[in-house]
């Protein structure tokens, strides 16, 4: 018998509700027969959805949790203060529990941050970044650290970042030495705000990374770099800006296809999404902790997460958390 | 005999060499029969240049500057240090000339926002700024602002660039009460990073702005407001992530318009082009200053200058800058 994997799902935080969470992990546990679950929030709501959706409750554990952390709680309070919510009572289990291999979850990111932090530290109590693996031009992929976990980052913090994307890209997508760039607002190593300029000395400074340079906003997902180190603030423009202007051209090519009738165009139209929806379709995933743990779009859809378990999945088995074949040009 | 306007073109400081600049400054001369052209910079090649596009030379000026500010010049330095470079020049000349109605330069940006506080101060000298005008998604313009003039901002700072920015959009596309946001990562008043936090408060209390709050970088350019306020590093990201997600599709696009041989999809690359390579083809315009300031891409070839030439005239005749027009699907 195949080696099954069991990962921890928190059903609560997702803006689409609890029931659309636990109808996505009823998918996933069709579409990959190696899963097995452990659904953390108000135990009756799962049971009554899993049934509903004919799933496998075999291969599923639930954990009741009454309480719920809201984008409205302060993360680092809400992580002390709510025990009885589904995220503490996720962390506290995987981190207790060996059978439990990873956590998926779809609310607040300060507070799944906060509470990595608290249960999932290494040794060294690194601080936890939040990166997103995405699809670079050239045909690779390039892990953008930090999208949004620290906003305001010390030059040191940034130079934590490179190592923490590199090792990352490292294990999970075996690059040997993978090539690590900073983000500014131009090439030059005068360029940057004040913690970039100084981060820029330190990188290039340290041999164990190897550092290339600067990239600007256009070619940040060239693939000119395996990692982009960023503060939180920056590389959240970077995921954002770059999704947001891509969802814009393909809605004014679905116009257009529309007026034209092509069928061509709209074929077209499904290739861009499945490679540019990146971020909807994707996760972050919380780089510095002793587990895997990724942190679905708020907005997440039952596709998203089958697609996130499938993430896990893969980074589990230690292979490349993004297939490229998917982003093939068919 | 319609009103002629004079625009000084600093000929110097583009990647693409004077020859190009001189290029498209003759182009612009047949385009626009009420344009005035001082030419700064080498005298001799610009005389040899313009008799070789058969430019209508009775309309041009030519002052003569042996030297030239360069990216690798520190901006602030060059503008004391080198009297007889071409921005200083054509700034003391727009400075001092009333039949000088605005400078245009594909230069050092650094050098073009030092050169402009030396020259072109309002009385209270205030500092400027670097905006650009982006098409949005609803079908207006975002004034984005500030796109790398000013890299570390104090919230006081984002609070003037609101200022800026209000103004001029009231002033040149005739908004009553421009909508104005602040960049962030998180549509709450509480997300950001500490100057965008205190910018937030400030910005929120200041009754002479119409202030609607946060934008994520995703609906940074939905057309919900009229003026973007962030720093020069992060509006530097969202321009150039912009663009460069934009061009990206484009390519992709075209990629599969060749495959599939499909002309409908050759004509849509063309509109798509139209729009969204708004970098290439527009220019940085620099606020608060006494005179009409545009800053082409570094990158800029014939047909920027020819563009950008088209958005000194539109603003010197106090329309708005981009004619929505010219962006319309056909």
């Amino acid at each position: 018998m195949e080696k099954t994997i069991k990962i921890v799902i928190d059903t609560k935080g997702a803006d689409k509700g609890a029931q659309m969470m636990i109808k996505g992990a009823a998918m996933a546990l069709s579409e990959y027969p190696a899963l097995e679950l452990c659904l953390v929030g108000d135990a009756e709501l799962i049971a009554a959805e899993l049934k509903a959706h004919n799933a496998d409750v075999a291969r599923v554990e639930i954990i009741d949790a009454p309480d719920e952390i809201t984008n409205y709680d302060s993360p680092a309070v809400a992580v002390f203060g709510k025990p009885e919510s589904s995220l503490v009572r996720a962390l506290t289990a995987l981190s207790e529990r060996d059978d439990l291999a990873g956590l998926i979850n779809a609310g607040s990111t300060g507070a799944l941050i906060a509470g990595s932090m608290r249960y999932l530290s290494l040794k060294d109590r690194v601080r936890p970044a939040l990166a997103a693996v995405l699809p670079a031009e050239s045909g690779g992929f390039t892990c953008l650290v930090d999208t949004g976990a620290t906003i305001d980052c010390p030059p040191a913090l940034l130079v934590h970042f490179a190592h923490l994307g590199s090792a990352f890209m490292k294990e999970y997508y075996g690059i040997e030495s993978p090539g690590v760039a900073l983000l500014s607002n131009g090439a030059e190593p005068t360029k940057g705000n004040a913690a970039v300029k100084e981060a820029h000395q330190l990188l290039a400074a340290d041999e164990s990374i190897r550092f290339i340079g600067n990239l600007e906003g256009n070619s940040a997902l060239s693939g000119a770099a395996d990692v982009l180190v960023a503060d939180g603030f920056a590389g959240n423009q970077v995921l954002k800006c770059s999704e947001g202007m891509a969802r814009r051209l393909i809605t004014d090519i679905v116009k257009y296809a529309k007026k034209t009738g092509d069928e061509n165009i709209m074929k077209l139209v499904g290739h861009l999404m499945s490679v540019y929806d990146f971020n909807s379709l994707g996760g972050g995933i919380i780089l510095g902790i002793s587990k895997p743990v990724i942190k679905a779009h708020g907005a997440a859809n039952e596709k998203t997460v089958v697609s996130v378990i499938g993430m896990m999945m893969r980074m589990l088995e230690n292979k490349q958390v993004y297939d490229r074949d998917s982003f093939a040009i068919s």
